[in-house]
């Protein structure tokens, strides 16, 4: 496997695109990063994904973890590869200075997920809900919580975990059995089965955090009635020092389709001393703030995905020998042309770059609303942060799989042989379909939450944004098709929602799917704008053109569709299934 | 795992929508086959599938196979299973009777072989590869090859294999390098690596015959200089007892995404005694006769594949208790609603269904042509089953993994665990994309040799017949608007292929995807007209009414995808990529 960053890109998005270094002065957080500085943690972040994540990506899919008695071992590369990533201070770039992050830029920490995603997904996963924990913690913790676990976590000695579902509840929440009872000391006991805990039990550190839900004695039914609590593996003592084993074990991992290095146990919890983070039964909210930022690294693994196995098919398109050109021989002294040569593998691999390159921007324009909203005190940047957040998860990480299954097409059946590598991007890429909610949770989350809650305040204004860009005129009137289509199908769903209480659901996963098209093809119109006058720029306009020309007309189709009653959807009987 | 047959939708598909029993009586090689008999037929295939294959696939896919100095073992379930199904007589189903096979109607041989697909795909593999074989040495041995092979396979005594492929060469069969020296004794001397052999070496029977491309010396350069041999396992003596060893051995096995029962080798010849079928330097055309087959055959997996996923995910809606209806709770009593209530679930469950039935219909009509062209001696039939081929096999390939990796979503995490199943169709479906010609080269094959080669005459005569076809009112006039979008883009693309070499390759996936979509929009509107007035009758209705809804204005952005230059798909130079 090789993978090298899109530094060019990068730097094209953030100075060309959205001008960072324009925006980020106007924020007293941020004015000490110069663009030189910036470039080189992009490098060196690249750096890192490439050499150390990148080697260990296919030997831990093939050794796996293993559980025995409870102690989970994962991969043996994996060791020194987390410890490399972590001491860098990789894991708090966009943390809290005051308790050992770097106070980054999160537009920065978006390009930065991406490629570590892309170095080795499996192992990232252990970073990734590390640095959510943390970043519940920040929010909602005591300031002796904080000073406790975060610099910890941030510096890489311990990890993190988020602990949700139960089996028999899955996404439904307001079900969960899990109960936290008051210890005399403040503390509480924490006794429930918790499934799908990723890496809730490894050997890479020594000391695991886990946010838990559970319900406090007499706590209101459903989800108002959950609290969430700090319960690490082992205490920690006031000095920082570890102590006793708390009272929790992981039961079993699972055996999964991919991301085979990450340890996903199942965790019994025996009366486990927890410490209540946040206010009582107001826990879900609190894990929210996990949630929101794993969303959306979630749907960075997508892109990462999607980049890294574009880049593998790439190179084996370019590298396989096979068949002429329908224009006449491109390599008459070879024994056949490159597989480049073929207009349906050129589709292939010009869709995965269409999206790929959408995506980052998109990611990073997330990133600029989170700041802005976060530093700059942007309430509107915040409720499109939010807006957007499904929508990124959900079209990144079905691009992104969407995307390894057609890099697995262009290479043939060496695409189904696992020492081709690209088979196990596939398998890999498939889980951030699913969890963090599944991407039809991620579209109710849209439809309902983000667009009906406020009668469509939100999106209406972000199409009006998007209106009033700079594009290129080559697309300025397609992308104007596009915002008008994305306003009447939206009127027509909070028109028939009224009446109609299927119909959001009926629609959601078309919707998420036509608004994600719109926000690429005004991300298209505008990086064609601004791309330079070389060969970099040229790839740009060349692509945005594709954009426009094979994939958005997806989003007619999808409109006629949504505009559809919801009635044949739900026809059939429970019998008839 | 659970499947069972779908044993209702397949009389509907015979006797109400194609009128099997008023076409065979017309063909004196199945005047004896009554709808009595042929129901038991389905149901004893449906019992076979269901009882002797379906337990034996996700054993076979954890055990997978084993290669050591040339042997290869598959899993232990697997003898019992492979005996079973050959002894009944299922691999013969459609087979010449004059040596061994049943000599029934194709059509009632795709909804076998699709049921067959869904108990178990890798064990079918040695199945229809065998099939296959005998249908080439049917058609181009000469008799004493008949006599010597055809019983034996049948039977199940002995399997079949096709090797075309070699390693640098891939699809590109034109610079392959296998020789075939002559011997005194008027065989052959066969000397060359192939790989990707499916079922090329195991331990399911005691002899494998292969046929395999090789070129005679002082052979025409490309395709027009490879011959076909039968190459078998072991020689065999004059009275039909096995003789000694032939020269060739399975090098290796590969390490697959899926289908791990079905051991993958690659072949070395080492001067391996190889006898001509067929003619000298025909060789390709006589393994078309094989390819052709297995071409439909694949698409059956495909099929296959999304019928076992639909089960699966159906049986886990109806079960699974999670959160509650959006018109209000369905089930107070409990503690929530079943999954089935969400309107996204069930957007995923009836785009299965509306794939699969569509898709099981499709397969009965390909199968019908195949019986007119063969024992009708109908030309326009035979013709038009080659136009659908190439369709069958990527189309049904493409919705079966997409309908797999639906019903993975409708299991949410669950989805991801191997425990659970699902995982495996997903990973099992993946390869029918993939072998037997990729889906591009369908694509290609379709545009290039089955309409441009005859300026569409064959295509326009069956777009033509289906808008003469007797369909429901509701859907009459979204059908017709459908076949004139088709007339439309094909019109277009013929005659911009005279100008832009390359229009045809990029524009070939999504032709297919829109010619499929419009072929599955006729027999909805066929079904939703003949559909009894009872449950299973309104479910068709319905599933009719989703698909017309739903799925079928995808066409719309398809053509105007279609319609686009191809520049911007070849305009990026190599170095760009």
């Amino acid at each position: 496997m090789h993978y090298q960053a899109p530094e060019r890109d990068a730097a094209f998005l953030m100075f060309e695109l959205f001008k960072a270094q324009e925006i980020w002065p106007q924020i007293p957080a941020f004015s000490d990063f110069s663009e030189d500085l910036i470039s080189a943690v992009v490098a060196e972040g690249g750096r890192i994904a490439a050499e150390v994540l990148l080697p260990t990506n296919a030997p831990g899919d093939e050794e796996g973890c293993t559980w025995q008695d409870g102690e989970v071992t994962t991969p043996e590369v994996f060791k020194a590869a987390y410890r490399e990533l972590s001491e860098g201070g990789w894991l708090g770039l966009a943390g809290n200075p005051q308790y050992g992050g770097q106070g980054m830029p999160k537009m920065l920490a978006c390009l930065v997920e991406e490629m570590l995603w892309s170095g080795n997904a499996s192992l990232y996963l252990y970073g990734t809900l590390t640095v959510g924990a943390c970043l519940s913690i920040d929010a909602h913790g005591t300031p002796e919580q904080k000073q406790m676990y975060l610099p910890k976590m941030y510096s890489g000695q311990w990890t993190g975990a988020m602990a949700l579902t139960e089996s028999h509840a899955g996404t439904d929440l307001g079900i969960m059995r899990s109960k936290a009872e008051p210890n005399a000391d403040g503390s509480y006991a924490i006794t429930g089965t918790k499934i799908f805990i990723t890496g809730g039990e490894h050997d890479l550190v020594e000391n695991i955090i886990h946010l838990v839900l559970a319900k406090l004695p007499g706590a209101p039914a459903g989800t108002k009635g959950i609290s969430l609590f700090i319960v690490p593996k082992f205490l920690v003592n006031d000095d920082g020092s570890l102590g006793e084993r708390n009272g929790w074990a992981s039961g079993s991992i699972e055996h999964k389709m991919g991301i085979r290095g990450s340890a996903t146990s199942v965790i019994n919890y025996d009366g486990a001393t927890g410490f209540l983070l946040g206010e009582e039964n107001k826990g879900l909210a609190a894990m929210f703030t996990m949630m929101n930022y794993e969303r959306l690294s979630i749907g960075l693994q997508g892109l990462g995905a999607g980049e890294l196995a574009y880049q593998l098919s790439a190179a084996y398109a370019k590298d396989r020998l096979q068949g002429r050109a329908p224009t006449g021989a491109q390599n008459p002294d070879g024994p056949a042309d490159s597989l480049l040569v073929h207009p349906d593998v050129r589709r292939m691999l010009m869709t995965q770059r269409a999206y790929n390159e959408a995506g980052r921007a998109f990611a990073l324009y997330v990133g600029l609303l989170l700041d802005q909203g976060k530093y700059a005190e942007d309430a509107e940047a915040q409720a499109r942060s939010e807006l957007l957040t499904p929508v990124a998860k959900a079209y990144f990480s079905d691009r992104g799989f969407d995307g390894a299954v057609m890099a697995q097409q262009v290479f043939g059946g060496h695409g189904y042989v696992h020492e081709w590598g690209v088979e196990q991007v596939v398998r890999d890429a498939r889980i951030a379909q699913i969890y963090e909610g599944t991407n039809g949770v991620q579209a109710m989350d849209l439809i309902g939450r983000k667009v009906l809650r406020d009668g469509g305040v939100t999106l209406y204004k972000f199409i009006d944004d998007m209106g009033q860009s700079e594009v290129a005129d080559a697309h300025q009137a397609d992308l104007q098709e596009a915002l008008d289509r994305l306003v009447r199908v939206t009127d027509s769903i909070i028109d028939r929602s009224a009446d109609d209480a299927n119909l959001p659901g009926a629609v959601s996963t078309d919707f998420l799917a036509l608004f994600g098209l719109t926000i690429y093809a005004w991300l298209w119109a505008r990086m064609a704008c601004v791309a330079p006058a070389d060969e970099f720029g040229e790839s740009k306009r060349i692509t945005a053109r594709f954009f426009f020309n094979r994939i958005l007309p997806a989003s007619i189709g999808l409109e006629q569709g949504i505009l559809s009653a919801s009635d044949a959807v739900m026809g059939l009987t429970p019998e008839q299934f």
